[in-house]
């Protein structure tokens, strides 16, 4: 039990969801990770709110495991850690993507151990993965789907459920939170992509400098146009060079029925690493549950007890790129009367906005006019979009959502 | 240059269509592998059949990367590298499946690590996620497809391709080799199976342990029938917990339209890890390409630079199950006259195979029937097709073929 038996004693600060499971998994896997580490890891004690002393837990332990989430005290707690020479295990994606930076350098300073896996991707190792292929392949993305809630809810919608009816059925099966806002606004995955540019690309993203969308305006037959079209809808995080810069982002996209993240469904996660060198490889699996999350912590706590002290490289800050070109889903609800897609087109041509494909749809007073575009930069889309909303034949303004076009191989 | 300058050397075995990509490799990423593990990888050498000596090479290196394949003299030379201190690096699968013991023991015994990811699923790190995974998470069944040449010809096949067409046009993108053989008989799956077995269950599975059927039997009217059931065919490898011992195997197999392994097209390898703990994890990328298998082999060079000192598991061996139960198709041709489909029926029932659904359609004097069953112990569905070979009304051999039913999740 204590470090002169040769036990591994973990801190656990936090018991709920992930914490739990992570302590049952812990006892269940102790053997198997003794076998593999010399070392027979023991819970030296718990932390929450109402039970529990840091200072005296901190001075019991080998490790410290944070899964309290929020900034404060969770911050605290990891630095506090870090300080007192213990490696430390964290799943706090909002606290890495603020933060990161303070806590790499702490944790260099000390000379010991931050893993994180369970912060990015649900099950999926995608930072094991980026560490080892990092100096082996120049890599140019790394995209995919990182909220298991939005996928949920968007399956559910393709399915023909309403937004709020499509968010119910996620809450009452456990894939939403009661309040889902950080899920649905694209801000968690936002969180995860910063945490994910600054792995992959050295660059220090933080979660205010991601511009990101989420699912909360997308309309039901928004999902009806793009079925015409041959398209799904994926909430998707986006981390890619670009001209020499970086583009780090979030939001709804159309993903072709071929490309290989539109076949994942549920609350599934999936991130796709393409580097010249490698092509691509596409990880996929289950992107929430606290079981799940708990076996993705006790990997990193056995990455930990191994030797090797990874971390990520030195920060070499890149500029971030805004304006990015991508194709364009366009959905205007005009009068219907003679002339209108003329007097559309012209405008979206006058910003160098061409059209690849459109539908035209008579209903009463109105018509519903679906376009989708060529690639243009966003900035121009939206000059185009706020000189339509000017005529007086348009009813409101225009809804847009990104195109995703190319083949990945 | 030298080891005093603080220079990695790299001696290189093999100089064919891996090799050559990979010592390009190197020196194009030397400055990211330095800034990575504070060395920087220099070529010492390279060994082919008509040039380098051995010996000399060996004495100039820091690892040695074996590319040549085959069992001699790639075992010697790997034998002596490791006897001699340096770390090995490996693509060879048929090597590892064969005699993987006695290289794991000697780098053990040396105290230096023998990395191998390249020999198993492509640019797919399957074995750094299982390394990652094992410890916090007993892995149920390792499965996928791990042979990129197979699955390009299935691909083409279920385009309309006989199995002839199918592999000529493989062999002229570069997909599959002048003799294919190793690949089109599931040998070389059955290898990679052999090895992933060994790292996820510990079990010393050799190559010719392993039964493994091919996919040059196929025939493309199987393609359609299957089409009619809403199935597609893979070549799989699995590795599975039966019982409380282990099933390595390797067989074409049809699986529904909803498996995640169904949407792998073309030459691409994908390989899914599950658990109970972390549900599953599938992994997907390039299976073939001399420049992402050069790629897969750096990634363990870069490994074995850094600290730790990775190696499997100690070997414990499992009782190997060979009888397995699975859902078969089965494809009869047989005299069209009355009473054919009850005998034939009565027969599979008397050896407890039951029919799930059954397509019967006349040509002539002659008619099809074929029929999908419920899972059946293959030894049971033999001996019943043993049986209707009897009856004077079938006219050949029933095809059988295995069909994955289950839902991963």
């Amino acid at each position: 039990m204590s470090a002169e038996q040769g036990g591994f004693r973990v801190a656990l600060l936090g018991h709920g969801n992930v914490g739990a499971p992570f302590a049952a998994l812990l006892e269940e896997r102790a053997d198997a990770i003794e076998r593999l580490t010399g070392r027979r890891p023991v819970l030296a004690g718990v932390l929450t709110q109402s039970r529990g002393d840091f200072g005296e837990l901190l001075a019991a332990s080998d490790l410290v495991v944070e899964l309290i989430g929020g900034l404060e005290p969770a911050r605290e707690y990891v630095l506090a850690a870090l300080a007192a020479g213990l490696p430390v295990v964290s799943a706090n994606k909002l606290l890495l993507s603020q933060h990161g930076e303070e806590l790499f350098a702490a944790a260099a300073a000390a000379g010991v151990q931050l893993r994180f896996e369970a912060a990015v991707a649900g099950v999926i190792p995608v930072i094991r993965v980026i560490e080892g292929s990092l100096a082996a392949a120049h890599i140019e993305r790394v995209h995919g789907i990182v909220n298991g809630t939005t996928n949920y809810v968007l399956s559910a919608m393709e399915r023909g459920l309403s937004y709020e009816d499509a968010l119910t059925e996620a809450q009452q099966k456990g894939f939403a939170e009661a309040d889902p806002s950080d899920d649905v606004s694209g801000r968690d995955a936002a969180a995860k992509m910063a945490i994910l540019a600054r792995l992959a690309f050295g660059a220090p993203v933080r979660l205010d400098e991601v511009p990101y969308e989420g699912i909360e305006h997308l309309q039901s037959d928004d999902l009806e146009y793009a079925r015409e079209f041959g398209l799904g809808l994926k909430l998707i995080g986006t981390a890619e060079r670009i001209d020499g810069g970086l583009s780090v982002r979030v939001h709804p996209a159309f993903l072709y029925a071929g490309h290989p993240l539109a076949s994942v469904t549920g609350s599934f996660n999936a991130v796709t690493v393409e580097s010249q060198a490698i092509t691509e490889i596409t990880m996929s699996g289950p992107g929430a549950g606290g079981m799940q999350t708990a076996s993705a912590v006790l990997g990193d706590v056995v990455g930990a007890m191994l030797p090797g002290t990874w971390r990520p490289a030195p920060a070499t800050p890149m500029e971030l790129v805004r304006d990015v070109a991508s194709a364009f889903y366009l959905h205007m609800e005009v009068a219907d009367r003679p002339g209108v897609l003329a007097a559309v087109t012209a405008v979206l041509g006058e910003h160098g906005v061409s059209i690849k494909s459109v539908i035209q749809r008579g209903m009463g007073e109105s018509a519903r006019l679906v376009m989708i575009t060529h690639p243009v930069v966003e900035s121009r889309l939206r000059d185009a979009v706020d000189e339509t909303v000017r005529f007086d034949f348009v009813r409101q303004r225009p809804r847009t959502i990104r195109v995703i076009e190319e083949e990945f191989v």
